[in-house]
């Protein structure tokens, strides 16, 4: 059960069908999650902007840097030329290269792709050293090959999945969260979906009630309790048509949706937003035969309600990978619990926070 | 009253003495309010770091750009230098010119400048023309003079005072809050004091309850319902010992404590935050008779608590200055309501958050 | 005389009619020049981007701090929105407040801004005080109207003049200077135009001469001879329809060719890059009646021929400055030598370097 | 022989023993040159910035983004923290993720760090595809661990070898160049040493001289002759006490020494600066004892000789790089000529250049 089941509602927007990233239409999610023996608990989350071939037709992009100590894969490429020509790939802290190295394999097969001879790879990762091997390296080039041909549209699994599978949210299980949001007709009606890999800390609140309090569980508690440290992964995408400078706006505001969870962006956090565009229109394609680009996108005037949608599908994609993932044993004999669900609903209705 | 003083309390960590910025040793607070007749509300609120020539003794500084719609003055220098030479200033948009001229005056003529050519005003703002004839540019550099001239330690007065008597924040008066933060003694003691000048809008919540949702009065409510506009200038001080690096650091996880009361950091606010470390032995001298600047700072590694108390003394300081402010009719008989504080804490009550 | 007419030429792109800023349609230039006493050398130069209501059709736009240890005015708003609102004014460092004064006086009495409250003024300085008594902030809002009123396009007078009245450049007398090149009609046929401020130092290089070795005139020289410090304000226009994230790229450039005169960026300097699209079917009305933003603009991969139009167009704009200039007596006496053009001409011959 | 060796002498500053970036102490530079077959030119340049173990003694680092069309890997890292923890890698584009698992190889494997889990790989690339099969990915770890092995001090092998095997720079075969600058006693005495990897386009200049136009030889020459696409890596190593943020700006300067080269950071390159501090006492480690950092940097007033030795010794790097690099056949039987060294030497005799 999700969030929502549970009769908790984050924001005041409506969300999308399945309160899914791939809400946004065209947006596909697969996983690879790689559970082995006692000491192997990782995986591979793809997240595709668009069914055609992203390298001839690339999507509006920008990325946002919440805290820097992280691996991600792709940066000033879409800094400087605001569009990304790979889908998106999550996994661990150490397996960045191989991920980098099975998003080149496939672009570079994809037909159409013959004479590519330079791809931008966007890779996003967390640390899941605590519950995996992650000296290891277990994740292989065929892993991202696997999550990028699974990926389908329509609801997606989270919690202890794909990128999800050894991470670790405010002290319990983290993992896959997505949610949606869409913005009234008359500001466009546009849907923003949101994905995320949760394996930061903080002092866990959901939907403003003080859960990391009331269960005695937060960073400095008692002077130096737990740490906070840990990372946030989020994907952002979107069908409105946004150029990319307003894409990196956007990508801003999702760490505003982290903060409403109780996340710090602590020091060693690598929390890290990729916004996408996934308006037909404005794909960018690779072999320009003019030396012109139209475009016909938002302007600045109409972006609050969009920042609005990602602050609350943000929130609420954290918690969703809070209320999925499972208590989970991994290297040397680590366990790290789930949220203990009915506990945390039952204070939630002393609260007056469940409908 | 104060927040606090109805039994609502914000975060883990405790507060300063007094529960304000000035609880960083060292610095003091003055304003200037500018009321005449019926248009004119506004003023000036000025931030002193420490009591020393600050041009010859610059204070370790970073500045966080939340949302550029503004027109703070002194971002680059700050940027490329590390360090600050002047008091911050808070006043309207249009009167940034005055004060800028005001802290020039007030540099050239300390004693000891005689022979200083460059200077690096500070000034923030946010824009009060709803309330103000804010076209008049009713702010002169004396103004500027007479806030620095007046400012002091201990209690700083919050709400329609300074640069807050003509700002309006979640459709209410918005104003100056304050708050602080004092991190455990074995992370290392340090207090992190804030001050806010409130002008921007979301959806309002107050400690985790949705105050915006149950007195209906947000943004986007039906379809287009009230704008989100408007702006938060963010003054942070710490008497930690930080390098510039981790200063900015700092600055940036002000934004997340502006995401905890609901702001959305929309399209049109400028949301600056200026972050001071006021630790005398790493003052930067004017005039280096070595080639060496040595400092003493704290590691990466120790960031992640005074983060935290960023986080909370910017969410509380918000809320203070709501509390605070008081039902203000200005020009052309525009009124703004204060926050109907008696409404909010049965609101509160409902939802268990009052002790 | 400028460089050209002794027959030196910089780079391999044409330049425009004037070989000057001007050259980009609708650009205007005005200059007030402040000389009053023994001590008072200093002044205002204006860039008027187009013929319009600025405000009210504001052009793309795009900054880009070379270093940033100066007190430019504007800089975030164009960071954050892409364009700007005003003319583009410079004058001295400390003259900042009033010209950004007299900015907001010029933009609110303009017909159709009865109802603007927000003014974003585009202010650059160098700092004049070695000859101008820059203490008296001898600069009024008056005089930045001026500047503005008395804008026109066609030929720019350089070196003393405007804000260049006082400025000293690789330690002789700097100024105001302008060029421009046309790109291939194949590559669009664009014009860019550049103008400076110069004010900075280095080991000066005329077309590759080392005209600062041969006259013995370079800072480090003798181990600590002269300071290299100052700034150059550097503002590019162009009719090339770009967008904002391709004219920040532009700016960049600009650099690039001040490097080649042989300027190194000091740490004292601040070395600001402002440039501006005036291509008017992408002007960004300040009403938006839709929610749309249309354009076309060049796409990233017809940039490069721009790029080099502005690294040249900047390179000849600074040396056409130090031959404009003529040598000055200021402030307590101090006297700045013009640039000994004759001498300069004939080192220039036996580098083979004049045609 | 070196550009020096023909008597000509690029700036006003001294090199030091060996003119190469391992006059910095403690730094080695090490290559793994692969060429199999006729379709296979590429390679592996290592840069080690000190002896010890890199990831428990972090040494301060700062990267800049000349242009961002590139995929090095390690940025956001080191922007947020300030210091780099691997050697540095230079190789072909889609060879980066080879590159990074070998990093991450020789991290994990170094004694001392059996604990480690998280390493932040620094890879930087160019494109080397026109004499390389770079589709084929013929890079392993196994040539980085080799690259990394056989680096040493003392003199460094310049053009075709290690990563610049198969790059183009000016049309000409470009490949792997050094240079280095002390800064005088007065100022320190400090060293400065460039490393590149030239794979870029432009007008070329050598000392000034306009040797692109002479060989008619040049982008946009006769309105779409050839290109000027390509990417420049830096890395600048100094013993110098650096601050990160001052190693930033240090890194800036580097792209106004390509400028002096001609190079005009084209739409498709990819220009990245490593600066990196080997001052002992600042290194930063991995597991602090203190929650303290202390440190003695230089002031920034102390910047400007060594942003001069920056400049002067990566334009002296590019150049020594054209002139080492040899004619060379590669994929698909394109050739690539060497730059003619004679025809160039007679050339700036012509323009008085060689001494």
């Amino acid at each position: 059960k999700r969030l929502r089941d549970y009769g908790i509602k984050i924001g005041v927007l409506k969300t999308g069908q399945n309160n899914a990233i791939t809400d946004v239409a065209g947006v596909k999610v697969g996983h690879t999650t790689v559970v082995k023996g006692d000491n192997i608990r990782t995986g591979v989350t793809a997240i595709i902007p668009h069914e055609g071939n992203i390298y001839q037709m690339k999507a509006p992009a920008a990325m946002y840097i919440g805290n820097g100590f992280g691996k991600l894969a792709g940066y000033s490429q879409v800094e400087e030329l605001g569009n990304i020509e790979t889908p998106i790939i999550l996994t661990n802290t150490l397996s960045v290269p191989a991920a980098a190295e099975g998003l080149i394999t496939y672009t570079l097969n994809q037909p159409g792709n013959e004479e590519v001879r330079s791809v931008n790879a966007i890779v996003g990762e967390t640390n899941d050293s605590w519950l995996n091997d992650i000296r290891g390296r277990h994740i292989t080039q065929e892993h991202i090959l696997e999550a990028i041909k699974s990926a389908k549209s329509g609801k997606v699994t989270e919690g202890n999945i794909g990128a999800g599978t050894g991470t670790i949210c405010f002290g319990y299980k983290g993992g896959i969260g997505t949610s949606s949001r869409v913005v009234p007709k008359a500001k466009g009606g546009y849907t923003v979906g949101v994905l995320v890999q949760t394996n930061f800390g903080g002092v866990l609140e959901i939907n403003g009630v003080p859960i990391g309090q009331e269960l005695n569980n937060y960073p400095f508690m008692e002077e130096l309790l737990n740490e906070a440290d840990g990372s946030c992964m989020i994907v952002v995408m979107t069908d409105a048509p946004l150029s990319s400078r307003n894409l990196k706006r956007l990508a801003k505001r999702a760490m505003l949706g982290l903060a409403k969870t109780g996340g710090i962006a602590s020091n060693g956090s690598g929390d890290y937003v990729i916004a996408v565009s996934t308006a037909k229109d404005n794909f960018v394609p690779n072999s320009e035969e003019s030396m012109f680009y139209k475009s016909e996108v938002l302007s600045n005037e109409a972006m609050s309600p969009l920042f609005l949608a990602t602050i609350e599908a943000t929130e609420e994609a954290i918690l969703n990978s809070l209320f999925a993932a499972e208590t989970t044993e991994g290297r040397d004999s680590h366990t790290i619990k789930a949220l203990p669900v009915g506990q945390v609903v039952d204070i939630m209705k002393r609260y007056n926070k469940v409908k």
